[in-house]
């Protein structure tokens, strides 16, 4: 089947043009002015935009959470996904103890498989090296198509220095790339240990004990470490301005280091910790103050934060209130609340909505949410631009439209959305993946199993990989 | 006429992939994978590059500098260009005395229109503010197509600090950039007359009076005056290292500050200075040490220098000698030598050998020299890319041959060159100009007065102009 | 005669501590514990502070700017001087057209001669270089006790680049000091022609034409001018946030750059200028905003702001009503009103209540208004310490006592005071002068022609000068 | 007795100048010029220099590390003090598992109370913080007269980062310091695996397996804790050029961030770990590279480092082989190198010449040797200076000798010396401990058990407190 996508304008990572695209087949066959229609299904995208099927680079689904799973299962999440104009997720998965790598990966993608909608990778979470065989194993997982290795710097499955420290040595050889989670443990526990005894239990002391300078230290501290390996870094999540500037100095020096950042920390600030449901944004990192939110869009603005993901780790509002009560009926504390928000559904509509305010460029929103993750994944051969040989994934924007979140309309599992009644400006009408219709501006229209496992190529990274 | 590139890899500022492309007329119709050949000229790029042609956005044809006319005029220097894979020029105009700004374009226009070779556009060098009429004109000048004017910051003709600060409040209203030559008079003239007392006449003192400092100070001060403003700036020819800092900096705090370098700084240092024809190597602003090089390369793979153009200016070996004997019989120095040097036909080779040799990526080879160029100067709705609807301006380029530079097989009209035996990896094979083929990759296909004027069209920088 | 002072607390730079004190004669001959009280005038110090005579390093006595001259004269402004505890003043003096350097000194000797109250010294302005003999004064100068010299970089009167840097080299062989007023005249010129032209005569626009970028760009040109050269550079009343960051960059490269600033910098901001009397706040450079006191404060406290001097330049009530309409009836506005404020008699007593309120250690204060100008300008053999060997100057200082400023309590010759209703805390309750006192907490109780002039020694210079 | 130093120059942190010293008793009754001669012997110091006796900060005395006793007791190690012109000691304690930290103190002044031939006082190594107790018992320690607390990031009896966190808040509540050995322990562990592992077993990897990037990630993270808690920081032997940046920034920022390094630091490079006899400076940090020499010394001289101490913890050049054979046969390797080297005689030497030969000044010396240290833990009511009312603590030096260092004519008990035959400029003739001579230019005249213990007292430093 065929598909004529005419009258449009295409926007890429570099700029916006107008232009018709044929979709033959699952791939991008011609990006044109006046192409044949042969016989094409012909799509009028008269004043609408084309953009790249987004990729969510920071997903937790069907994932168990010190006991707790989030809501969305490969299904429900990658629903919501192609409803939100994502057409590839790459998922978070957390080695087991003792558990060789590639075995990791194989679980997973078997428990993905049947019910993915959208496209999926993953990145694997490494906790355990402790036999040498472990971390060898790591260059199967990269054969096997996984190009990122994340390592936690705090919880008690985090890797100490030492095994970041290897950690890194081990992925620069393999065309790998580690991300982080960069926070400061000594300091955390310190803190939560001393607020807990002084009867502190609110979520305020979730952003209190894991504040900017709690972030700060570990950013710096794994940006170190890669620099001394070497190796290319990407940081999850950055929160604080402290770390956007630590990013910003390492590129500057030509260090191949990266970040991603989150809607949660673009457009919220620590003060909804007070709100009567903080516990909703409990996340980590917390949430943090306004110079930081300003940093990190000035940083996105001029291509020192180059992704912006979800983290999307839905938690239903009943394990929210475990920071009240537990299921027990132990009285809760900050530290008992899941951690973790929604996003993944809105992602590109908040994204798209800040271009359509002027704050970035739809180029910008484009390379954040698509081209730049392709590129960081190994993925750019078939995901994250229009451009003729890549995959059909196609969004249809208007951006004449408006409208707001309510969590009734999303398509996710989650009973409840911390974007509740945001304003949107202009609208998805329309999701393709691989040249397959599977959102129509309404409805979900594409089904569970459509969506494949994508291999992610390993990727040099040097100081121009990002051109 | 129609044209079918089938089978090459398409380079552009932001990545290579393989397709066909197809020029219909004088525009590029489509970008495709196996594209119907229809009726069109098939040209087999099996194993080639396409790449869009340069810009060469810094050019004096036909100047009179201190007397001395440039060897190339508008034909010579453009044929030489074309031969180089350079489909465009921008061209540096000097306002005369009491001269409203659209008539120092008119005259130029006229001048250039029946001898150019490939297509052109100028930026005009703003001498004269001493009525307020002059710099109103510029509006006008920009509504006749200029987007640039250029402010010295030395020389009799130069402009004071009030000058440069009313031409950056003049052209932030007007959507224009200020490009700046930044050296310190004060500095340089000082040292200039305390050399010449001493009897310090070789060149090596052409670049002792006006090094590493003298460019810094001045490099900072157009920055600040740009900042206190609120307007663009592009520094031509940045030379040093600490240049590169202040550009960074001020980048890093978000303004649309830009600078432009070119191959005499990236492959020479000031030693050429102590050669024996070291009075061929002169040109302002002198070549900087080897520290500086190294600033500037680091910064084109990082991206805070977006443009590498020529400051084209040749003088004949004759001409150069004036720095050892005028033609009046006084005895020369180095303040008498001609300053400039050629580069028009090498700048595209030369950076491309770099980007073979994989010292920049290509990607970062074609945005440096075609894309950045024309989205810094409003010539990217028709120039610097391939893509649907723009320009069939395209280079084919085979990396696997090898050759040097002779001045004997260069295209201009000067008698020699300063890249002489500079090795090439990777040639130019062919070059076409809106469609029309006016390189063979031995002789120079083209005609005089193909080329044509092209108006450069506003543009509104903001700090994520260059997304 | 010989006066013991007993059981107070002497404050150096260094420290504090408990000792008496004997002076015999002019100097200081023991400083110990349990000192011999031989045949001593004793003086009760117990609870009280001895400190180092101040030393106003930057006055404008007897000083005809724009034709109306400052309202003190060389015994007034000294017989205020020495009421504020400051015993020696540095006044500046401004080079004539075509007047070699030790003129414009002996001209100034001989009229300060006869009415100083306290000693003094000299700073000499330097206009014109136009003839090699003038410059090559400045050794002569030197010799004649002078070791710092001017240069404005904005007035008629103003030194350009060029003038500045041949400054620089003049001064770095004789072992001198160049001191800059450092403004962007360009842009300043460029703001008030707009400014005037639309009508802004208020005294804000005196700050608009003079903000925070007008001062940041000369500052580090300045510098930059220096750095080139190997010459130190002191910046005359620094007054913003950037200048402090260019400072403090430069100490730390190890380069001999200093600063000073002036209790009107410190304790007001831009916000006086929108007051009813604001022209009695315009000074040049104009005070700056929050932020940038913010920074001077940090300055002084880490050492990066060596002095603190007044810029005394005081014009009556009606003078600066010039602002408003001009003796000869035409309608004055922000740049018709005489530049300057008081502040001789007060700098001590403010600086000290700060140190009092705890914002600075009471060896800062000393370090910032005694010992460092003494070192900075070759005055170190004599003043600006309480230690053997050096001058008698000695200020008793009740940490205890509170009081406010009043204009009619102090003891110059202007008819008001910006710091009117200063809260003070502690009080000076005497001042002696080379062994002799000449204030008694009350009164002026010394001498016109008391005080003498001061040779400046040449001063060589490192980055470990102030130790 | 009392004794009058008369005709010498007196150096202080703050300058020089020529005066007569009088010590009555143990203490300095005055600083004078013609000081009356009473009763008091009388030195003649006409062309020598009287310098405040020496603080050496950083000592290991009767130390056992890894089971080998350093060389030095109380006894021999503040002998060869004495005839170093130090003074003062501050010796390294070190917790033992589960004691409270009085405890650790009051053994140890129980051993050196005996033994002392100078005055000592001690910082203690915090190891073990896991009861409560123990990190409360921490404020009873600064009471009995300890006012610094030494956290080491790596060993195994090193603190993590929340040990540290903890006692960073603790010492800030007591008016104390930590100070902190930084190096990553991960990444020195991981490298001195993969060594041993590869065979590398040479001293040269001493320095590869700790170099730059170990320092530099550790002294930011100290850093960064420090700041996030609000406490004073003190970086034990600074050893790197980003370590000097680091502090710098702090500094700037106006943080009370203070550093020492040592002489072997300031002297040799890690060339030397390639030397026959590299075992011979085996200590940690290791010694770093000629980048990192420059930046000590540039910062001393701007004073971003304030004090020079020694880490004398010296082993026999037997014990220094078991890098090469073990006593137990087996083969020794570059961790098996006991670590330390020898100092304490040479520290004042070595600096004094430093500033005989014009790399820093005769003040700067003073500083870092003696004023600094005082200030920082809290004995300047005592020592570091020539000041009447401080401790007779005096050095006679006379600065037109010349000499070469000899281990034969040391006197403390090892049987080399890393200075080997380092040529001196300048000569200690004569130390003086609280009024009493101790060394006579030769040989040591001070007895066993003479030193006294020194409490600290706490120090509440702010951003002013080094004034």
């Amino acid at each position: 089947m065929h598909t004529l996508f005419y009258g449009g304008t295409v926007v890429t990572a570099e700029g916006m043009f107008t232009a018709d695209v044929l979709v033959r087949g699952e791939r991008i066959a011609a990006v044109g002015v006046g192409l044949p229609r042969e016989d094409a299904v012909l799509v009028d995208a008269t004043g609408l935009y084309l953009l790249p099927g987004a990729i969510d680079a920071h997903t937790h689904l069907e994932c168990v959470c010190s006991g707790i799973a989030t809501s969305d299962d490969y299904f429900t999440g990658t629903r919501a996904a192609a409803c939100g104009g994502v057409t590839t997720v790459i998922d978070y998965l957390l080695q087991d103890e003792d558990e060789l790598l590639p075995v990791t990966l194989a679980k997973r993608v078997a428990m993905a498989t049947p019910k993915a909608a959208v496209d999926f990778a993953f990145h694997i979470g490494v906790r355990d090296l402790s036999r040498p065989e472990l971390l060898a194993s790591l260059k199967d997982a990269v054969a096997a198509g996984v190009s990122s290795f994340k390592a936690y710097m705090v919880y008690d499955f985090g890797l100490c220095d030492g095994g970041l420290y290897q950690l890194l040595q081990e992925t620069a050889k393999a065309g790998a790339l580690v991300t982080v989670h960069a926070e400061n443990r000594g300091m955390l526990d310190s803190r939560v240990k001393a607020y807990l005894a002084e009867g502190k239990t609110e979520p305020w002391w979730h952003y209190m004990s894991r504040d900017e300078a709690v972030a700060a230290e570990a950013n710096r501290r794994a940006i170190a470490l890669a620099k001394a390996v070497g190796a290319p870094l990407y940081l999850v999540h950055l929160t604080d301005a402290d770390g956007v500037t630590a990013v910003t100095q390492a590129r500057d020096e030509g260090y191949p280091i990266f970040a991603e950042t989150c809607p949660q920390y673009l457009n919220f600030t620590c003060e909804v910790y007070h709100e009567p449901r903080g516990q909703d944004y409990v996340c980590s990192p917390a949430i943090k103050g306004k110079d930081s939110q300003r940093a990190l869009w000035a940083a996105i603005r001029r291509g020192d934060v180059q992704t912006v993901a979800t983290d999307h780790c839905p938690f239903t509002l009943a394990e929210k209130d475990y920071g009240i009560r537990l299921p027990d009926g132990r009285e809760g504390n900050f530290t008992t609340i899941p951690n973790g928000c929604d996003g993944i559904e809105t992602l590109y509509p908040y994204m798209l909505t800040q271009a359509n305010l002027g704050r970035i460029s739809f180029s910008r929103a484009v390379g954040v949410c698509a081209s730049n993750p392709a590129r960081l994944f190994g993925l750019d051969d078939r995901k994250g631009a229009i451009r003729a040989g890549m995959d059909g994934d196609i969004v249809l924007y208007d951006p004449k439209a408006q409208g707001v979140v309510k969590a009734d309309a999303l398509h996710g599992n989650l009973d409840h959305t911390i974007w509740e009644n945001t304003a949107l400006s202009g609208r998805i009408t329309g999701t393709w993946l691989r040249g397959r219709q599977v959102f129509d501006g309404q409805a979900f229209r594409g089904a569970q199993g459509e969506g494949r496992f994508l291999p992610c190529k390993p990727v040099w990274f040097d100081s121009s990989a990002l051109v």
